[in-house]
């Protein structure tokens, strides 16, 4: 049994050894070579569409796709024959990645670092942002500390960000389609939104992409955050329509927007994101670095070897 | 018995009453009116110098100075009778503030967001700081986890600012004038900089001013620190050398320098620090907002009037 691991990402392959499976390694920018076609496990991370499209015709024996994305919508595109072949995703493997980049977007948004650097460009100080200041003042969001965050989308990046925000003063909520309590944290059903966003500093947004999430945080969603309020959106770019957010920023009703995910990436030209008032762009950089995959490699091929569920199951 | 608040700041007084005290409030940019004249205790912030002289002079039942600052310099400069009146610091005020800003520079740094604003000011998007990128590469500081952190200066901000930094995966020792651990972390003497800058990845400088601190980062250090080490500081321009930090930055011996306090400020436009590689300006914004005030004044008060010691005496 063949295992054909990708050479896209550094893989610690001695800590898959010792199961009852050949391990090979392949590139990822060529097709699949002919001695590893019967391979029946395929482990992909930054494969080709056309390159996934050819494996989809030519492994007639793959019994089982681990994505090491998040979201593996390159493989689920490709053609491969779903009613033969499980696909289980990289969930988890980004959680830190993302929640660090988010901590930093937040901080990035308090502590006005965008602002200060376009004065440093200029060869400016900027006085107003430094030297004595209100602490925490009404209507500005200036600390994580003693600041409302919502985070929407409450799952496994979610549950990793939240001990690093309340640790530094944050309280916390979350919104999901199901409301209760998780870690520990209040978590709202959607039909909850208006009041819990009219009590927002800070909305993060961690949706995954799909029909039901398109637009989630829309013109009606916005008018309803105070006009100092931030978005961080590292989940995925259609949750937010990108018209309306550009026109609640211009128009100084909202606080700003950290945007790490976009409709269309790399972001259009003419977007009018990139000059929007108090708008941070980031170039999806949040994650694409798995942590821990081969620790999900192997818990899975234990498990596939034994003929039992998988983890991560799409 | 008088004592005299600022209102250069919003303090909570009704958290003073009770004490044998009169409490009255004061307007820094004006001299003490002549029927506050008779004052036992003065608090200040963000008092001007001139103001203070007079005060020095004019205030002849003064006993005691309680100044928010964390160095209180302006007081002690002032001319106030150093046999007769004490002078306590705002110490431990500004460690929330302090610390969260640190982390917000070192997230900076890390997770590149200033060299993303440089991109976004030109419409441009910078693939090489997104998409799939290889997970904390050796020889580049790209996240906390798993970071070597040193904090030279290793007081009050740096044991608030430890939990967070472990927290997101970082490994962190101390740098002080006796080694030792303290609050359960590694804290090295001076003797032991050349070996501990050769293995840290990013070095975060909370020194106070003084004439034994100035140039604590000369050329030397830099030099035993790694080519892609970066330098934060939030404790005073005067611990660092600034022409050997430019001179560091400028042929890559360091990775960058994220600076909130410079040996002249507001920094001059004729240094080159503005325009050094990797080099992020922050205009002294890390402090400057006290927290908790009122209860540090609560707490030195009833000490005054009970005759006993107070906290932060200089």
């Amino acid at each position: 049994m063949k295992l054909l691991y990708p050479t896209s990402l550094a893989l610690d392959i001695k800590s898959l050894e010792g199961f009852a499976a050949s391990l090979h390694p392949y590139d990822v920018k060529q097709t699949i070579p002919e001695d590893l076609i019967d391979a029946e496990v395929l482990v992909t991370w930054c494969n080709s569409a056309d390159n996934l499209k050819d494996a989809a015709s030519r492994m007639k024996n793959l019994k089982w796709i681990q994505s090491l994305a998040a979201g593996p919508n390159d493989v689920l595109n490709a053609g491969f024959d779903a009613s033969r072949i499980t696909v289980t995703t990289g969930s988890g493997l980004h959680d830190y990645t993302v929640a660090e980049h988010t901590l930093g977007l937040l901080l990035n948004a308090a502590r006005k670092f965008y602002e200060m650097r376009d004065y440093q460009l200029q060869g400016q100080w900027p006085q107003h942002l430094g030297g004595p200041q209100p602490d925490r003042p009404k209507g500005k969001f200036t600390s994580l500390r003693g600041a409302n965050l919502l985070i929407w989308g409450f799952g496994n990046i979610a549950k990793v960000l939240t001990p690093h925000l309340r640790g530094l003063g944050a309280n916390v909520k979350g919104v999901a389609r199901s409301s209760g309590v998780r870690d520990g944290v209040e978590v709202l059903s959607e039909d909850q939104l208006p009041k819990a966003l009219a009590e927002t500093d800070a909305l993060v947004m961690i949706l995954p992409g799909s029909e039901s999430t398109k637009n989630a945080l829309n013109a009606e969603r916005l008018n309803q955050l105070p006009n100092h309020a931030w978005v961080v959106n590292v989940g995925r770019g259609t949750s937010i329509d990108e018209d309306a957010l550009v026109k609640a920023l211009n128009e100084d009703r909202i606080g700003g927007a950290a945007l790490d995910v976009f409709v269309q990436e790399p972001l259009p030209k003419e977007s009018s994101l990139w000059k929007a008032k108090n708008c941070i762009i980031s170039p999806h950089a949040a994650g694409g670095r798995p942590q821990g995959a081969e620790g999900l490699i192997a818990y899975n091929l234990r498990r596939f070897l034994a003929g039992q569920e998988l983890k991560n199951v799409i």
